[in-house]
């Protein structure tokens, strides 16, 4: 097992109507909030009120419009109200696109520079504002974690940034607020949920036996309850253990004495910075097909446990098995309505190579599960076509 | 799933080497540290040199010689030097009884009356001095949680007291430190983390599927690895494995959406009041019987779930799974060389009433999986003889 640190502080208060402590969580960093939140969902299904009403004693600015994939438009907005008026305490609501910007926002409240610095290098991040969140949306984990991806659409870019100190505070976690989803939502969450859990699960072995066995929890809940959600929306139960799997996939829980770099979330990311798509359906696309791509002699045990202990695959031949869990992996996202190729949402291969060499700038993918290089992430685009 | 609140915000470094971090781990709390261990297996190991080594730049104070089940007592006089020196931080440099006390101590630093008080009732629990700990064995949790349980032998009570403000600020886990290891402390600890681990898990279903699951990995990694440590001493991933699975088991974590009182844990803390027994030992004779006697109709399902999940039985009737499930969780204690009856300790029948009688007593029996009076405590434990 690796060496590693493990320290998510966030104070998760989860279940029905825990927005009532949300002047407890706020109270001890300040007065002055600033409120972050995307488009109108808040106001329709009434949290925005309510957030209002809770924050009557505060001072509350506001930020709304934050979009999908966060732009640094947003950032540099929501910073300039931070400078502007001395803001305590960032308050997200929202899913992990308006909490990621929020991240970046309160950091850049202390930095001098251009925001999208912060985004470019993360050893820019000094002081941060703190945050707390009103989690809607069961996907990125941001709710309890240090990452923060941000998109810059002049420049095609779509990069992660992290620091310590954009672990929130406190997150308030009520599954209620998920009733609400737009099927391909709860699915395209489920596949980003998954993706987090494949990225740290598949690495060389190290003997982290607990958190291998963690994965595999978190995947069987996700492969148990989405179906239930996207039938039963208001099924509490279903939401309630995807929004708490959205948590626990990205808190670092699960790469405790793990390593190794990520691959589907950075070619993803080509694919959303040139085209705007929903970040869970890129990864659901992109998937399966990196799955079979890296399968051979040094990977097959590795796939065959997954299809054991996760699909109750009892197939013995190790081959057999992980073409089974693939195949089941893929026809999983499909059952849950996630288009899953990549002409079905409107790309085409011009930008193939394109992307593929973007993938290869911005990431370790030399340090991947399986080493790729430009060509390999050009194939793998290739066979989602 | 119930509503819970998850804060578990203790700084954890694990792994060979971290005792290195302790000056920046200590550092944001003060100069003054009071350094608390038990008897002289730090010295022999080094470890007591090396924290001294690290610390040169702090002025430490010493309190050595916390007992198993630690004492009333211990806690006085650490209290005493707390006040009179004004420590700013308390070390604890050992396992879950030396933590124990520590957190103790930290609190009474505080608290103008008889340090016991704040065992028999936990509300009177104040303000607490920061705790940092180094562990050296696996069993408690102490060293991620709220909990501490101190023992009063001039009144044969051993009690449990609890504080948002026990959790350790930071807590340094080197497997490396369990080497050395008597083999029954390796085995009684295991059955402690599994003690912790049952209690949680073995609840009325509440929709937790997460936290279930999390808890049979957890289950699953002390039967796969307390046999290896017990052959092979100095197995890194062995002892690296049961260490986090003894942090996990009783951060919070796996109780996140459940409830309801624990069953062994009280019946024990009696067993050790009356005897001064080995904690772990306790567990592993009272689990199976307890498994035993509450085997009906209402929790079938759930020890053939266990039996299913945990111990790969594919047996379908549910009553021969579970019972089967029973037969292992002895057996496998039993092969970690614990004595599995209480004559073999030297416990006879003399005191089961009284002890069961103290154990309603102090205790929200009714509360628990299956609720127990006295006479069902007295059977379980004539059970046990």
């Amino acid at each position: 097992m690796n060496n590693f640190r493990y320290h998510a502080y966030t104070d998760i208060r989860f279940g029905k109507g825990q927005v009532n402590c949300l002047p407890e969580l706020v109270a001890p960093h300040g007065k002055k909030v600033l409120m972050v939140y995307g488009g109108g969902s808040i106001r329709k299904n009434g949290l925005y009120d309510k957030v209002k009403e809770l924050l009557a004693d505060f001072e509350v600015f506001e930020l709304g419009g934050v979009e999908p994939n966060p732009k640094i438009t947003s950032v540099r907005e929501g910073a300039a109200i931070c400078k502007k008026e001395k803001i305590d305490v960032v308050l997200a609501v929202g899913g992990g696109s308006t909490i990621d910007a929020a991240k970046v926002m309160a950091a850049a409240a202390y930095y001098e520079g251009e925001p999208w610095d912060l985004v470019v290098d993360s050893s820019k991040i000094g002081k941060v504002l703190p945050i707390v969140t009103i989690l809607t949306l069961a996907a990125t984990g941001s709710e309890m974690n240090k990452n923060a991806v941000i998109s810059n659409m002049e420049t095609n870019e779509k990069l992660g940034t992290s620091s310590h100190y954009f672990k929130p505070q406190a997150s308030i976690c009520d599954p209620e607020y998920l009733y609400s989803l737009p099927a391909m939502q709860t699915a395209a969450g489920t596949a980003d949920i998954m993706s987090h859990i494949f990225e740290q699960y598949f690495q060389k072995d190290s003997g982290a036996f607990i958190s291998d066995r963690f994965a595999e929890s978190l995947l069987q809940a996700c492969i148990k309850y989405c179906p239930i959600a996207l039938k039963e929306p208001d099924n509490y139960e279903a939401r309630a253990n995807l929004m708490w799997a959205s948590t626990q996939a990205l808190n670092s829980l699960i790469s405790c004495g793990k390593g190794g770099a990520w691959t589907c979330h950075p070619i993803e990311h080509e694919l959303s910075a040139y085209y705007d798509i929903t970040h869970g359906v890129g990864l659901a696309i992109v998937t399966p097909r990196w799955m079979r791509y890296i399968l051979k002699d040094e990977t097959v045990e590795k796939f065959a446990e997954y299809g054991r202990n996760v699909w109750s695959i009892t197939e013995e031949d190790a081959y057999k098995c992980a073409n089974m869990a693939i195949d089941a992996t893929e026809q999983f996202f499909k059952d849950c309505g996630i288009p899953m190729t990549l002409r079905e949402i409107g790309i085409d291969e011009s930008k193939i190579d394109i992307m593929a060499e973007d993938t290869i700038k911005y990431n370790a993918m030399d340090k991947a599960y399986v080493a790729l290089d430009k060509e390999d992430v050009a194939n793998i685009l290739r066979a989602c076509l």
